[in-house]
């Protein structure tokens, strides 16, 4: 492609709008524009990058023996409401009706179409296993769409669902996915990590996320800098904190009058929060709940959820139902005399001496308070790691980074598989449930990924796997015909080699040509200046700062040798 | 691909949702299933077909200089209502509302969008001209989505947009499109016509269908079997018959009390319906229209709208509005006395002697009536085409036929480009509007098409350059370990070729495997036998009946050079 046909408008300016550093170089780049929130269109150049994630998604799936396949992205409201998802989706997912007030939803995601297509054709153990997969457009309508791509509401993703005949067959498709998803991201240039996620009911090694380190990541993960461990904050343990040992004081009872919160306590007694264990009080579907933690820590919320072995409404009780529970008002539950359905403490509210908790009685709590004297509840870990908690696999300290989640593997099991009623007749002639897996990799926020990890303050700076253009060629100063033929025999031979290559044959000056060949971030620059009075061009990889001069006559094998580190 | 691990259904039975043959075979050859009315999944072997038709079209549209883009289907509501199109697009329009009110529509088309592209990023002639385009998925709610994929609700469609500084520009960009999309239909092994077709205000030759001559077409199209002429029905000339002249006879009001349509007076006249004139009252926007056609011929209403300069809403008068220009009951309407703002009388009904029209008077019309003598209107062409109408180019009579649009090339103009303020800076320094054209190609269409092109009795014949797999060789005994083997080493050749190739490995009788080889329509067929004994296998074109023997040693190559035969 030549520049001067090329629709690109690049920015000099920051856009207003964007946060973080790939929001703001695509925009600079233009590679997208804003449609509406969270909304995209992707311009030429973005298109293709995006095209060479899909591409290299596509085979990495093909290798593994998937199959790819393509389901609406409208969806009748009868197979939501067949496995219980049309009620619980939320205002997330777009919904609208037909000319005849059919419901339908735009599809946010398709274990249901994926169920109902393997119950229609997978009769028999002999058609597996199967991997389906598509690269297909999904709409989540976000509460606060952001960063551009990395969270909008209209996006690319490949999504793959597996079905087995066994949890055997399953733990080899979980696998082969594992494997490929980690080829994909390495090929695409992303440093990944797989974190172990919450599976909810479904426990093991069920669920896996890919996660790419990054500041403005919207997750935070747990990682071990020692061995290769790693896990989203749902997951991540806690490691109780082993305090001095204390004489146990009397229980008593003292008027906290304008105390509520952890920081009040801390001021009101002069001490430090460590000192103090929270009451939380939750709503789990029917239940009430109560949790401690202790009073420097954050509950985690799934961590609860799994130990109640799930909960489909979870949420945290209101003033009248706390009051329910602790006769007091909000601010001073306890675990003594409280009356809950459940008393879930965490390991390090047991380790505590002495400790102050709320008495459930308003404007009351009690000091010197010790677990197994004074009460007692189901032990577990139940709060949110930190940093320094320690590795599970080698006991050295985790470290918390932020991370934007790029893959998701999981294990669905029967699921779907039961709800929705697809099974299939095994070797001895009876009918059983498929079991299921279900992996996704979001393309765009890949591409925001990739920028994220590959930029300089000149702009990005593209891997050669994804790159729209793997070359580009500027003559120095259009108006001298030698330049400008040297500059077309160039971009002929390496076109004719097939590679993509960009000539900016635009009538700008030199300096702006660099910029915009930086912010742009093609891989490789050859310039033809006045050297070419003696055969010579310059070569320069955008990832380094090194100009090399190379002979006219090898110029275009020393692009096939870049070339060459990226084949498989 | 092994069949043994493909995802591949076929279907003995004709499945009763089918009415035409290329939706009967889709179904039966497992390459798509029905999600919802006018709504589809494919399945791997359709997906692959529609990949390589799409992959066609990019290959071409990129040929011609043309850009790949993609916006996105969903649609902020202010861009419609700039173009004035949010309130004219009727229920075909999907609506939604996002989780905070805001309108969208899933886009049935994208004029609007690149508009607003164009305006935002086109400043000046020197980005001129510029033709985006992109592989979508469009959204239109059909108020009757049938034949499986011939009319669906969402589908993919190629859709470009060109903007140029003048009308010359325009007129090169359109013919770069014309000649485009002539190659992407023969590459997709379609025989297409472009048919002339109405381009409402624009006139001339601005608007070009291509048609697919099809018994079930949904459209009607009129060509000339002489000369290279097509038009679609509301662009068709209708030739005025010259009857044989008579002598005027005085005009006379005669009583006719229960004749009220055409077949009603042919038969209280006993005369036939070529001695009437119909006289058809229409609303087109604010004025009352009627228009005068012979007793024998349909009202061409794009004729009518066309003449008016334009109308947005054009219907039928209803009781009253007729009542109102003939003081009559529908069914008595004619030319003399008629109360209308505007008389359209086609030139055929000026040729005739003595006809017999309404009376505007209930239970009355008027006989010898003749066109100069006893009324007047503006004369022009108003009336539908038919076979025998004459050939405008070569004057041989035209024949009509029922076609499938593909694809539909049409010069915009300034319409969106004026409404929506997209402008460049030409050569002098002056602001003026784009001149835009816009060119679309129904992808699941092509691919109904081309099936209803290309079939027998015993199923799909794809042509090979969309084939989903260009060979298929079926070891006729999946027992016999040599055949499996030599089975196994020609798939492995012809893949290492990078050839598309599908292995029947199925534990099936060889007569099952041949008649699902010729279902799915593989062109190529190598049948591995008994006859490997003497180192020969069967080698066979789907499109002939022909079985030749081929040595193992050159079958490969036999393939190699079929395949040279769609190399471009």
């Amino acid at each position: 492609m030549k520049l001067s046909k090329a629709l690109m408008t690049t920015l000099r300016e920051v856009p207003a709008e964007a946060e973080i550093q790939s929001h703001k170089l695509m925009l600079r780049a233009g590679l997208m524009r804003k449609m509406a929130s969270g909304i995209y269109n992707y311009m030429p150049m973005g298109l293709k990058v995006l095209k060479n994630i899909e591409e290299i998604v596509r085979e990495e799936m093909d290798n593994t023996g998937a199959q790819e396949f393509l389901a609406s992205a409208l969806l009748p409201s009868e197979l939501w409401k067949e496995s219980g998802r049309w009620d619980t989706m939320g205002p997330e997912m777009f919904r609208l009706k037909d000319r005849n007030e059919r419901e339908f939803c735009l599809g946010p995601t398709h274990e249901e179409v994926f169920t109902d297509i393997a119950r229609n054709e997978i009769k028999s153990y002999k058609q597996l296993p199967l991997n389906l997969y598509q690269i297909q457009t999904k709409y989540r309508d976000e509460r606060r769409p952001r960063f551009g791509i990395m969270r909008s509401r209209e996006f690319l993703m490949k999504d793959a669902y597996s079905f087995d005949k066994d949890n055997e067959g399953l733990d080899i498709s979980f696998n082969k996915m594992y494997e490929a998803y980690h080829k994909i991201f390495k090929r695409c240039g992303l440093e990944a990590n797989c974190v172990e996620a919450d599976s909810g009911a479904m426990g093991g090694s069920g669920s896996a996320e890919f996660m790419i380190k990054s500041e403005i990541g919207e997750d935070e993960i747990a990682f071990c800098t020692s061995c290769d461990y790693a896990a989203n904050m749902e997951k991540a343990p806690g490691t109780p904190e082993i305090l001095e040992k204390e004489e146990l004081n009397p229980l008593t009872k003292v008027e906290t009058p304008e105390a509520k919160t952890i920081e009040d306590l801390v001021a009101f007694f002069n001490t430090n929060s460590k000192r103090f264990a929270k009451t939380l009080i939750f709503k789990a579907d029917e239940k009430l709940v109560a949790v401690m933690v202790r009073g420097d820590r954050e509950v985690n919320e799934i961590k609860v959820i799994n130990a109640l072995g799930g909960a489909v409404d979870f949420r945290m009780a209101d003033a009248e139902e706390v009051f329910k529970a602790t006769s007091a008002a909000v601010g001073f539950a306890g675990p003594i005399g409280i009356k809950v359905d459940c008393l879930l403490v965490d390991r390090e509210v047991a380790e505590l001496y002495n400790m102050i908790v709320g008495a459930n009685d308003t404007g009351y709590h009690y000091i010197n308070v010790n677990y197994g004297r004074d009460f007692e509840g189901q032990l577990g870990d139940f709060r949110k790691a930190v940093e320094g908690d320690i590795c599970p696999k080698c006991g050295k300290p985790l470290t918390i980074a932020r991370g934007i989640e790029v893959g998701h593997i999981f294990k669905l099991g029967t699921k779907y598989s039961k709800s929705m009623g697809a099974n299939f007749i095994d070797e001895n002639g009876e009918m059983k449930p498929l079991i299921m897996g279900c992996y996704g990799i979001g393309l765009n926020r890949t591409m925001t990924a990739i920028i994220e990890q590959n930029n300089d303050e000149n702009g990005i700076i593209w891997p050669l796997s994804v790159a729209p253009y793997k070359v580009i060629i500027i003559p120095v100063v259009t108006k001298d015909a030698e330049q400008m033929r040297i500059a077309e025999e160039l971009y002929n031979s390496l076109r004719k080699l097939g590679i993509d290559v960009l000539m900016d044959d635009r009538d700008e000056r030199a300096g702006v040509k660099f910029k915009d060949a930086d912010l742009i971030g093609i891989p490789m620059r050859i310039t033809v200046g006045k050297k070419i009075n003696e055969g010579v061009v310059e070569f320069k990889l955008r990832n380094s700062s090194d100009i090399e001069l190379v002979s006219l006559d090898d110029v275009v094998e020393r692009v096939a040798n870049e070339l060459d580190n990226i084949k498989r």
